[in-house]
């Protein structure tokens, strides 16, 4: 080893090197990341400039001006020809400076009546409303995955677990229902956050509003916004839009950490609940049998740096005063790298739960063991025999324990030996007693009966017509 | 010093020295904290007796023992009679253990078709449906409290500040009115939270329903839920509830932390702007002008137990496997603490705003100084002088550096100063230059003019009399 | 259902009936939680004033008035008859008020050279080190444990997993070895935190220190400590001592949530790897066999509230500027609870560990299928055939192939068969396919052969032995 | 407003057009982050061929060969022109592909007896290790800058704060050296997670060893390790040492934004105790006096992304079982981010510190005020007259009371007019009344007499030369 490892000095001294001002720009531009809100920066400048000339504020000759030339920014950026600049550090800047070329003198109007702060609340406020339009299509599709997972084993079969012991028997499809119903949630939640983000910033201006007759109705309109927002100074400071996606996200995540979980265990050579398909799981050179659920894996870490932006951007907010604090910088970079993240979770659960097939005889063959309709027989007991619950509970123990000794399930215990426990069991005892007839018998409203599984799934499937139609 | 300070393996020892089962009651029971949910354990559980007898599923004269007997164990526990029993482990078994005593045999028939997993999280729902109440409730007084302040002080100017620089005057009502709004959508998410969580596990049992021909939605409405859950896997394991109502704090306490942070700046020696009330600081012993804004700080660290409550439950249900594991036994501490303290926080920040003084010269001496109506300045330029914006802005840079070169502000300035930097400067522009003309020319909506303030403080009047009545 | 729910505003009256008086108590005073301190308090303050005797600050008979009368007020409390008061606010209050009812004049002096700031810091100082000592003698006893369970099955092969699915054959004391690895590593954080954090706060008074001739060295000599810190100031404004036991303690506990995680699916019915013992599981009244593991559960779950305790400090740090803020009074519950639950993980896993069978048969049975010894084969390849390594996976990959193809495991292949593959393929490589032979032939320092295992074993051993000695 | 806004369909599809296997790639493929590690994995790719060789296991000619072929990569890499490939997935196929190009045969040799999962445990390690050293080496340059400050204004007085209230005068000088303790205790932290990390994965294979007789002593010594880790299983599952770093980093930030909110308070028109230098503030282009401490504010920010990257890498560890899970895959991000913000933090602060000019005149003004001195009025009664501490602080407010009736602050009382309050109290009184006599009889170890404080410096002083020679 001849090299010499690079010191602690050399790379520090190095990193900054140019000093100060290199370090200042280093921290304090922003062109490095808010350069993703192009099309929010250049959508918001058009609907200020045409509202600043419907006003009179300004010449409708310089508002076409400037309405043209951002149209042409904008096709520069997204054919990749725009020359990004760090020296002149956010995206407002860029794009104005760059306007000013194009364009000339109307340019140096547009900011008229408008500040930095109240632009970049707002571009940031529609770059976080498009997301959540993203995850609620994409959560969208992933119910009708999970819908369509359900509809085929809707009588399917399945332990039903708790502590990851086998309690009573389930469906496959009621399973894959309690998902939906996850995610349906989720979805609501962004429509909410959408919702209550759903109000116009722009007009409020550095902090306190402005002397110009502007119109923010009409701006709010323009951008698709319900309403302005009542307080200049709430406008510019605000960022709770920011922190309700975030936490919005963070619980969706969880959702897809426990069906990931789910996935990864049900895929062990112990469980063999599942098969992943190729596309999602990664395999190995020697071992072609194996199958690992690297997507689920990397769903399940999702919360982790899904929360983490969360607490990253809790902290910044924390005891800020009014109103723009340069703290509140530190607020895209979170918010892009969850939005990202969540989106490409989404959509990877969504294809991997597409291509899934689960092994029907195996489930079949779990959910029978353990005893799994030893509630099922205490039910019975009460319903038919008459016994308060727990007698009916300490009966069943009984007779649990009676197989379990004799190395047999419920079902091959004979009538004599069940009556030897409680002299009121009848032949009729055997009809509760195969999973098949355990799930069919939780016929209450959200049971795991195939006919309530169906039904679920047909509510479900309405309630995704209404809400596309 | 002669005392022997103990060892760690003595504290070690002495701390667990009952060995294994010592352990492991202590780590499993849950009456310590679960006692919380008495009030909704009983509701809970008078609803479903209730409904089991009209389902026919157990004798009237059952039901009513057990409704009777129930009110009974209440009565005790409110009275602080009730003896409640680590080795009965739970809130649920304490009570029905209990009512079996008092009725008797009919307190057996009480769990049919029901299990502890729907029944805690019947509970759990209930208790946390409350907070939001509470919190809505806090939200509320809060609100009017701060109108009071807005109202008072609808036309008192004080800076605005951005990066804690004087930017721009405002006033101290358009100041109280951001806060209103932050409350105001905290309310609103509030409401949103409990309108998603108002939906019935009862029902769910064990985790796959029952077979039992119980009636869910009775037990909802009974028990004020808009329908049970459709998913009885869902229902048993979900704690969406929980994890929206403390983001929802987290986000309401972040906006307290930053009105906290202002008021203990604004207390300083150095600002002057408020006097806190004597009941909500604390003085010292020696220094009688010293008045410490102990409730102000505390108010402001909130934000970190709260937000730590609702990373800690994030992280347990990362990853559950479906439906219930004993891990979601470590819900109630953090959601009971951070609800505690958030309905502190609200109540104290709302007696220290309503004690508050706002020191009106000191404000408005601090609102004029640093040129803060340079802005205003340009403004003018733009609108009367049809300057671009961003030469406007040049030409009121060298205005300023004109004044301050003199060591005077900028109504000090001649109009023969003025027009030596621009000659279309005329003696109009006095009128925008003093701190009462800025603010009252920011009449764009939301702005900081007064008439707008007054608008919004009349809006958001209406707004609460429409939702009380 | 008769009985009317509390509304929203009358639980907000209620509980804040007495008005802000009893708000600003209920936020303000901290003897609900800081008596936790007493000990530390009363052995903080007899160091001080024997030191004020020492330096002639204070009379010798009132420090020994004073000394006496203390260790009266720690039994008062040891026994429980201490009459606590919320008015007194804290602990130094309730216990000096004490004192000056027993020892009457002299109290007063005890509070010389000596403020409220440098007390607590002490106080809660020296509790924190007693927590590094109670984890420090838990991890030692948890891994003495886990040694006595990899010596027991130091040569039992098991699966070794990577994503969950079976990689290679290791051996069981080998897994366990890898968690004394990383209780190693706790230990040794929680020694480092310890040595960082024994230096003494007392003497720095309000935050400026002193002008009376204290002996700062003589009071943190008396109370164990290293030396006194060296700023007033960082004296009285310091928690990084909190922060640090709180992230190592976090650390620690993702080590119990991953083993935790392990015990939880080797019990499930499809594993069967390993059996609870009945003390740290619980049963259920019907199902006889089922023994939920509860305590696993629990444990897992720790990290949950450890690391949302220091979230929580590390937000009420934030921003704070020196010195003392009474934000800083949020520190203590944070690291109460979290310490209290980290003892209490690591006494119920030292417990459930002790107790765990594990089922040798389970583990070999499923350490020996999925072709768990394709590496072996390919490393023989390399070895002996002198097949670059990328080649031999290539091999080994057609010999899985054609092993599972006929529906056999590799050991089962003919030499024939093998040969068809690569002819340079000897009789000799059914020497590295069985499990026994895979695990004895990964001699590599710190690899899963028996014998590298048992030097392992050895090492932490002798190790333990010097620590103690 | 004529452009049509994207649909959130277009987008969702849009992203994801490619189907399946771009979504599998995009969240599979490490190479966009991990190729960072590219200078580690080079390292520790030479150092294992160079063992090999050694060891006999591949020749001297290969390990030739691949040690020059490597050396090639690593220039192609540095100049730029490396062809990065998101197909080969990660840094070490996208190396071992091209060293593949470059020498041929040989480079297949180099994966004998290792694995991805020891090479990237060896890679991160090696990354972390350098960021402790950066760490260290920022600290070290900020402490110094410090100390500048520190030695410059030892006895230079300010208003020492609790509360943000006057409590006591300071100096300049005792502020600056609390800060230069706690980056001294961050210096000390980063020291010991390097110890603790300085551990060699490589030999560690997938998880078991490997059967080849490989020295991995020799590679852990050529990488600068101080052993190889002692449990293969450990060493590819560990990431405790990337939980240390960013707990330290964390901390680090806390201590970093308390002295950044100070700076943004001191720099406020009210406070002026400091004047930011033009590099670290950013102007205004129409108020020439205004300097916005952006770069105080973002260092203020830091801990939020620091903790949040904490906060996800713990949430991404809990509960994986061993060994390797490909949820391991989501640590690089954020220790790369969170590294990143650190250095920048620690350089910014450094700079800014640097540059900064404490206005000595108006922190001399402001710590007159407030009556600070009335606790050495009360020290003199104790000392000087005898009376109990209590007592004395009776007295004092009793003074101070007077004093703010009459308008006055303490020293301006006459004698008279004390001895009116308490007869005992002499001339010599003023003596410990002025500031200046204040802060001089703080002489307590630690405390703020400018003697203390120049020891302290004195101290420091040589201990960073200790540490450097």
């Amino acid at each position: 080893m001849t090299e010499q490892p690079t010191t602690a000095n050399q790379m520090w001294g190095g990193r900054f090197a140019a000093g100060p001002d290199a370090i200042m720009e280093a921290i304090n531009a922003s062109i490095g990341f808010d350069r993703r809100l192009y099309a929010q920066d250049i959508r918001g400048s058009r609907a200020h400039a045409a509202m600043l000339a419907a006003q009179g504020i300004i010449s409708t000759s310089d508002a076409e001006a400037i309405g043209e030339g951002l149209l042409t920014v904008l096709s520069e950026i997204e054919v990749g020809e725009f020359p990004f600049s760090t020296a002149l550090e956010d995206i407002h800047m860029n794009v104005e400076s760059r306007l000013k070329e194009i364009v000339g003198e109307p340019a140096g109007r547009l900011h008229t009546a408008r500040s930095r702060n109240d632009q970049v609340a707002t571009d940031f406020r529609l770059w976080v409303r498009d997301q959540c339009d993203a995850a609620i299509a994409g959560l969208d599709a992933l119910i009708r995955v999970a819908l369509s997972q359900a509809e085929r084993g809707a009588d399917w079969v399945m332990p039903g677990f708790t502590h990851l012991q086998t309690a009573q028997p389930v469906t496959w499809g009621h399973h894959m229902m309690a998902y939906v119903e996850m995610f349906g949630r989720d979805l609501s939640r962004f429509r909410d956050a959408r919702k209550r983000m759903n109000e116009s910033p722009l007009g409020a201006a550095a902090l306190a509003g402005t002397g110009f007759p502007i119109d923010r109705e009409a701006t709010a309109r323009a951008l698709g916004f319900d309403r302005p927002m009542a307080n200049s100074l709430d406008a510019v400071s605000d960022r709770d839009f920011a922190l309700e996606f975030l936490s919005s996200a963070a619980i969706c995540a969880v959702h897809l950490s426990r069906l990931a979980e789910e996935l990864v265990i049900w895929s062990s050579a112990q469980f063999r609940f599942v098969t992943m398909s190729d596309r999602f799981s990664t395999g190995s050179s020697i071992m072609p049998q194996k199958k690992n659920p690297d997507a689920a894996e990397l769903i399940r870490a999702k919360i982790g740096r899904i929360l983490g932006a969360a607490v990253a951007l809790f902290v910044v907010m924390k005891g800020l005063p009014l109103a723009y604090s340069k703290d509140m910088q530190e607020d895209k970079e979170q918010v892009f790298d969850a939005a990202d993240n969540l989106m490409l979770a989404l959509a990877a659960m969504e294809g991997m739960l597409s291509d899934l097939t689960a092994n029907r005889e195996r489930l079949e063959a779990a959910a029978g063991s353990g005893f799994s309709t030893a509630t099922d027989l205490a039910d019975w007991l009460v319903r038919e025999a008459g016994l308060p619950f727990r007698d009916a509970h300490h009966v069943t123990g009984a007779l649990v324990a009676l197989a379990e000794k004799a190395g047999i399930d419920l079902p091959e215990l004979t009538l004599a030996q069940m009556q030897s426990v409680h002299p009121a069991i009848t032949a009729d005892v055997y009809n509760v007693l195969g999973v098949h007839n355990s799930v069919a018998s939780r016929m209450s409203y959200g049971g795991t009966a195939p006919q309530q599984v169906r039904a679920q799934i047909a509510r479900w499937k309405q309630k995704l017509e209404e809400k596309s139609a």
